[in-house]
């Protein structure tokens, strides 16, 4: 028994999580970022000590550690946590590993949620049995996580993949990053939204739906991907973009690992078979490796669990290997 | 005892290795790669049986495996051979393994020469020791061996890494694979000699000593670095730009691997520590992850001798792989 803990902008969410990677019991709070980082912690590791009573009325193991998914940058000792933008203040350099154990009494790791997403997937999801995958989240920006020779692949630091932040052209904006033509910047919901929102700002295609959705404040990558849909011409432009540089993102990552599968996770995913089939035809059209075999594409299957059910593993597996 | 096989577009280079990446003995001979396939694959063969011979001679334990490099793509199997564009006609689809085990009586593994050299780097160079490390030969385009995990790693179906197709901007010209924008258009000796050529053609900088040497057929990669050396105004613009695109393909390959070492190999290379300290520089000023320890950067060390010593290695390695 595991508990999981995905920490997000929104909400901090926790789970405890049997061996398999199924969620019996899970819990949720705000995260209330303006709150400051301390309270955040406490929520935390208070969530802990829930779910270890949970269990204990429940009859099931107590839980033998603590993995904890972060909107951010965690170094390679799975400990401190760098570079948290989208959790406030106060997230710069925190021994966010030590300060919950002092509290809890528990075993606890940290990871990238971007890392985590891909574990949950290799374990219970669309990468399960697969040695090379990569887990593309396409949200308000790009996260990844890497399964390469069977293991979830952290880099020398800790710190790959920041795979958002592959530059693979120029945009008529910057990253928040500071560069200019992150992967991120086309191919996120946040990329397609701002698209959208420049080309109703020109007057672009005025007969489109997407300009009275924009007057009522309802521009988002669900309206647009609709507006595609039935063939609105602002919608398809909007998508086709995102779906070209999304396959020009997609074939450097095969031209670079040559994975067994891709899967697609994230809002934008959400659009489903619509999005992967123009997704797929572009990607092929743009293959190096023409006429040999090639990553096939998946829809990510572990959804808004993917965060517990990844932070648990990455807590079951640092603690086995500890015990090995 | 292992024979190595540099197989080129100019000259096939072969040798007897020891176990520790020495070369005891090399010969070489034109490629010429007008005689056709079969020529080339006979001559391979035939210099297979010279280092036999060579090896009974000095009184050395009999090569046990053979492996080759080639300058193109290579099955998942290391026995198949496709797209070798530089050596001529009649390569696409080759059974290179079996052509020479059916005539040597050796065993044979082949690979991509980039991958080769990264294994000889690895062996005995600038990634010797490293767990994960990227080497990048930027030559007439650009290759690359990743070693991740302390292994070569070769992707799923064996075409990673083709780091040279990796897009990364918009280019003046398309590249060979039919795509604009390919790091190698950018960042190898022939996207710097493109890039001058333009500037020479279109009459920029007119004092620069390259319109001469373009008039005595003599603008390469060498004379480019030498006048941006002495500031020379079109010289220190081509390499500003060579530079600037070398950085934002290795800040990518950062954001994704996080690699400990990456090693700088080919004829752009030759540049040594005025190519090095500029690009450390431009890809210290865009990492995503500032303050962290990050890559250090390192010239390659086994330079013409990488095919000979990447092959044999390969060559060892699969031997000792089958007979565990």
């Amino acid at each position: 028994m595991t508990i999981g803990i995905d920490l997000g902008g929104t909400n901090i969410a926790a789970g405890l999580v049997d061996e398999t990677g199924n969620i019996l019991c899970a819990i949720k709070r705000a995260t209330d970022t303006h709150r400051g980082r301390d309270a955040i912690v406490a929520d935390m590791c208070d969530m802990c000590m829930e779910l270890v009573d949970e269990a204990q009325k429940r009859g099931l193991p107590r839980p033998g550690a603590v993995g904890v998914g972060v909107p951010c940058l965690v170094d390679k000792d799975m400990a401190l946590v760098h570079k948290a933008a989208n959790l406030g203040t106060g997230w710069d350099k925190v021994p966010l590993k030590r300060l919950m154990e002092d509290v809890t009494g528990l075993k606890v790791w940290i990871d990238n949620d971007g890392n985590l997403a891909g574990l949950a997937e290799h374990t219970v999801g669309a990468l399960k049995g697969v040695d090379n995958g990569l887990l593309l989240t396409l949200g308000t920006g790009i996260g990844g996580g890497f399964i390469l020779n069977g293991k979830l692949f952290r880099g020398t630091y800790g710190l790959a993949p920041e795979v958002g932040h592959m530059v693979i052209g120029k945009n008529f904006y910057d990253c928040n990053c500071g560069k200019n033509g992150c992967f991120e910047t086309f191919a996120s919901a946040t990329g397609l939204i701002r698209y959208a929102e420049k080309q109703v700002r020109e007057g672009m295609h005025p007969t489109s739906s997407l300009h009275r959705a924009a007057d009522m404040g309802q521009l988002n990558a669900h309206t647009i991907f609709e507006a595609a849909k039935v063939a609105d011409p602002l919608g398809v432009e909007a998508v086709d973009r995102l779906t070209t540089y999304l396959a020009v993102g997609i074939v450097n990552l095969i031209n670079l690992i040559d994975p067994e599968v891709i899967a697609l996770g994230g809002g934008v995913a959400h659009a489903g078979d619509f999005l992967l089939d123009q997704v797929k035809r572009k990607v092929s059209d743009n293959l190096f490796a023409k006429g040999f075999p090639t990553a096939r594409f998946e829809l990510a299957r572990t959804g808004n669990d993917a965060g517990i059910i990844g932070a648990a593993m990455l807590g079951r597996m640092m603690k086995e290997a500890m015990t090995a």
